[in-house]
C-alpha cells in the first residue's frame, strides 16, 4: 500500500465498506483509529469498526458509496482528506441516500480518524421500516 | 481579490459572517450561488443568503465559526474546498456549538456553491430554546 496517495487511500476503503469487505478494511486503520458518526457516537479501532458496521451491513441488500467530491492536503505520513459521498443503502428493497461529509487523518500509512457529518433522521427513518 | 486563494477566499468568507457582516460577504458569492444547508433546505445567491441568515444572526449575541481542519483543490478560475467546523453561536447566554462539514466551489473568483452538513437537532434546541 506505500504506492497509494491519500486520495486513492481513502476511495479504496470506501469501496471496500461499500463491498461489505470490513475484514480488508480493517488492516486499513490504526488500533486506535477514532471512528465517529457525529450525531451518534464514536468508536475506536478495527474491533469498533466492525462492532458498529456489521450490524447495519447486516440490514443491507446492497449499497453503493458515491464520492461526490474529494479533496486531500499531506501524503501517506501525514494527511487530512475531506469528501462528500452519497451512501446509497438498499434495506428490504428500499433505496435510501444518505448526504454524507467525511473527514479522515492518515498518519504512517493508515486512517487514525474517520468522522461523518450527516443529518440522522433519514438513517432513522431507514431503521425504522426496517424494524417494522 | 485577486491574491486570494481559495483556502484563504473561504477562510475569509467564513470569518466575514461569523462578524455578521453579510455586505461584504456577498459580495464574494456569485449570483446564482447555490447555498444548501442540506437538512433544512437550499436558497440561491446574495439575496438568499441574506434571508437566510439575517433572521439567525438577529438570535445570536455573538458567533465564532472556528475551520478546524480544511483542503481544498484548484486555484480561484476553479475550485472545491471542503473544510470542518465548530460553529459557536450564543443565544440568550447559552453557548451552542454546531458541528458543521462545509463543501465550497469556486469559479471565476467567486463562491458557487457552500452545502452545509451537520444535524439539525443541535440547532433545533438552540431554536427552542430562543423561543420559549
Amino acid at each position: 500500500m506505500t504506492t497509494d496517495s491519500p486520495d486513492s487511500f481513502v476511495r479504496s476503503f470506501t469501496a471496500l465498506l461499500a463491498a461489505k469487505n470490513i475484514d480488508v478494511a480493517s488492516t486499513m486503520i490504526s488500533d486506535d483509529c477514532e471512528y465517529d458518526n457525529v450525531p451518534i457516537g464514536k468508536a475506536f479501532g478495527p474491533q469498533g469498526l466492525r462492532d458498529t458496521l456489521t450490524g447495519f451491513f447486516a440490514m443491507c441488500d446492497s449499497l453503493d458509496w458515491e464520492i461526490v467530491r474529494q479533496s486531500s492536503t499531506g501524503d501517506m505520513n501525514s494527511a487530512v482528506v475531506l469528501n462528500e459521498r452519497i451512501d446509497r443503502f438498499v434495506i428490504e428493497g428500499t433505496t435510501y441516500e444518505l448526504l454524507v461529509a467525511g473527514v479522515y487523518e492518515i498518519r504512517d500509512g493508515r486512517i487514525t480518524l474517520w468522522r461523518d457529518y450527516f443529518d440522522q433522521s433519514v438513517l432513522m427513518q431507514a431503521f425504522q421500516a426496517a424494524s417494522s
